[in-house]
């Protein structure tokens, strides 16, 4: 399945800083086709790295999606019943207006210029591409990690438009230990001499800075058990150690390699503004509670959460799931069991692909 | 208690590398009295940014020692009753010789051409002091954290000199998270600019990226809860978002703060270097099993773990009390519920107080 990238142009987006910022592009791509009832659309939603490849072969790179395992003929978002989109985020680098987008009153790279903006106005966005594609009301909204918090201000933002919603690996705010990740991130990349106040794209960008940060990402995305499976303490391509301060250990060659290589598909600026809104993100601004928050939503909810993933531990799906049921919500919850941490999600799919599949059936039955 | 420092000087000391270090100062402190028959000292050991200073009020600095919830009169070492004496570990920055260190055949500081060292090295170094004492045993060897691994080595490279063991949050061997933890503050000292290779004594130090890798350490340090009761999602002196990079969490700018103040009490070569000592740092190298490694030990254990550590989890405090039993050893553990995760054994120490001060007294009546 060699899919194409598309792009739509919006005149102007209205922020949650009270700002608003146009012209803004949207990078997506889509998958199986609309039904004539227009009842079928499933709007899938990426993590923090994430793109708007999230299945099949890409024309332009040949490479798979990142959740490719799940979304195809067959698989759990059966592309032979649904229309999947997803699209790259509002700040992102991946062909949706971002930072390293061009301001179109300057002529230059928006740069740190980029309004800060946050989940709600990523989703908003979204809203206006699945208007623009006629469809008034979504078969879900899911995706894990930053995409799971994104399908729940779906539900909670627009309420009529989403009969069903699966967060997984998620949570309806950032605690204090995830701001704190993030803030690492950040600390790391300013400190880089090349970030320049973020106006660093005629230029070398903070390459070393970006690298730290993504060395953080990818520990806390695995588990102390999934380390140890794929490296313990393996050395790399030695019998003892260096004494030295090369690679002993091939934890550290992972590690390194990853965070180098990681400059080439992702713009620290990017970094910066997409983890200040996953740091802002609290369902219950303005509400007061969590079951406030969640009071005005239709659709039924699959809630997944992982066992070994310590980043968004299932207490906090748990808190969502409590909420929910609170206000006598349909919510089915499930803690899969694995190993592989918070990046469980996209590797360990097949308890999730059955979880997912069944959910979507019988979704779409009841809907019809 | 005002406690004065003290520094001892040795020619040389080889080293696990194959080389000899010299000559090496050794900076200690000693609390209590050493009795007639040199039975009564106890080697306290500090973790990775500790020092000497464990108890007591600094004639320098005028400052409580990092452990003197724990060491004193009447307290868990009871100094009316135990001679107790801590000294910087080998490759600190706190008056025992490290990479800041001049190096007399240049004259000029060690920097990255100091060797690199390991666990093994520092305990054999703490081993020249106690002889220097003329003390043949010692009543017990304890500390929290790097200082449970030197205890560890204590018991394992002179089991005829340890009496009695206490390692606390501690491990048998660095897990590929541990590493990676370190690599990244490694890596993130490394890519500051004014890093220079470690030679930057003439120089600014390299302030930021320190900085990076003592946040990485800071939450690390802390557990989900804890950072949850101290910070939450609470704002900084402003009620609303600033919609910008500067630190709108309480979260954000204690880490910024703790980060930015490292500098003036620790050295970034001394932090790669301690760093990588405990990565290397693995009780069953030419051992085998740890069984095996653990097989000459004479001492009997006390080790205490924490509910909420997560970077020292109590499973590897097991394995090495599995690894005692298996050879018929007389060690006693304890899991400690508390709520501030690797910090515990600094901060929560009602527990721990009642464990080693029964645990050091029934030791102390059997040796006599």
């Amino acid at each position: 399945m060699i899919v194409e990238a598309n792009t739509a142009r919006f005149d102007s987006l209205a922020l949650d800083n009270g700002t608003t910022l146009g012209p803004v592009d949207v990078a997506y791509e889509t998958y199986g086709e609309l039904n004539a009832a227009k009842t079928n659309a499933i709007v899938v939603l990426h993590a923090f790295s994430g793109d708007a490849h999230a299945a099949g072969i890409s024309a332009e790179t040949g490479k798979p999606g990142w959740w490719d395992n799940m979304i195809g003929p067959g698989k759990a978002f059966d592309t032979n019943q649904y229309f999947v989109i997803c699209s790259n985020v509002l700040g992102g680098c991946r062909g949706t207006t971002g930072p390293s987008s061009l301001n179109p009153a300057t002529g230059c790279p928006y740069a740190m210029s980029f309004p800060v903006i946050t989940i709600g106005d990523m989703v908003r966005l979204q809203k206006m591409l699945i208007d623009s594609f006629g469809i008034r009301r979504l078969l879900s909204v899911s995706g894990g990690s930053m995409g799971g918090m994104q399908a729940l201000e779906w539900a909670a933002a627009y309420p009529e438009s989403v009969v069903s919603a699966i967060p997984i690996a998620a949570t309806t705010r950032h605690s204090a230990q995830q701001i704190a990740f993030n803030e690492v991130g950040r600390q790391a990349i300013m400190a880089d001499p090349d970030f320049h106040e973020g106006s660093y794209y005629d230029k070398q960008p903070p390459a070393r800075g970006l690298a730290v940060a993504r060395m953080v990402g990818h520990i806390t995305y695995m588990s102390d058990d999934s380390m140890r499976e794929k490296f313990g303490r393996r050395l790399r391509g030695k019998e003892n150690f260096s004494f030295g301060f090369d690679v002993d250990f091939e934890v550290e060659s992972y590690l390194r390699y990853r965070g180098s290589q990681f400059v080439y598909r992702f713009d620290a600026n990017s970094y910066l503004y997409i983890t200040k809104a996953m740091d802002y993100f609290d369902l219950t601004n303005g509400h007061g509670t969590l079951a406030a928050a969640l009071e005005k939503t239709q659709a039924r909810f699959l809630v997944i959460s992982f066992s070994s993933d310590w980043l968004y531990p299932s207490y906090q799906s748990q808190e969502l799931v409590r909420a929910l049921r609170s206000r006598n919500r349909d919510v089915a919850y499930v803690e899969l069991q694995s190993n592989y941490g918070h990046d469980s999600f996209l590797v360990d799919v097949a308890e999730q692909t059955d979880l997912v599949r069944g959910f979507l059936a019988s979704t779409f039955e009841k809907a019809q």
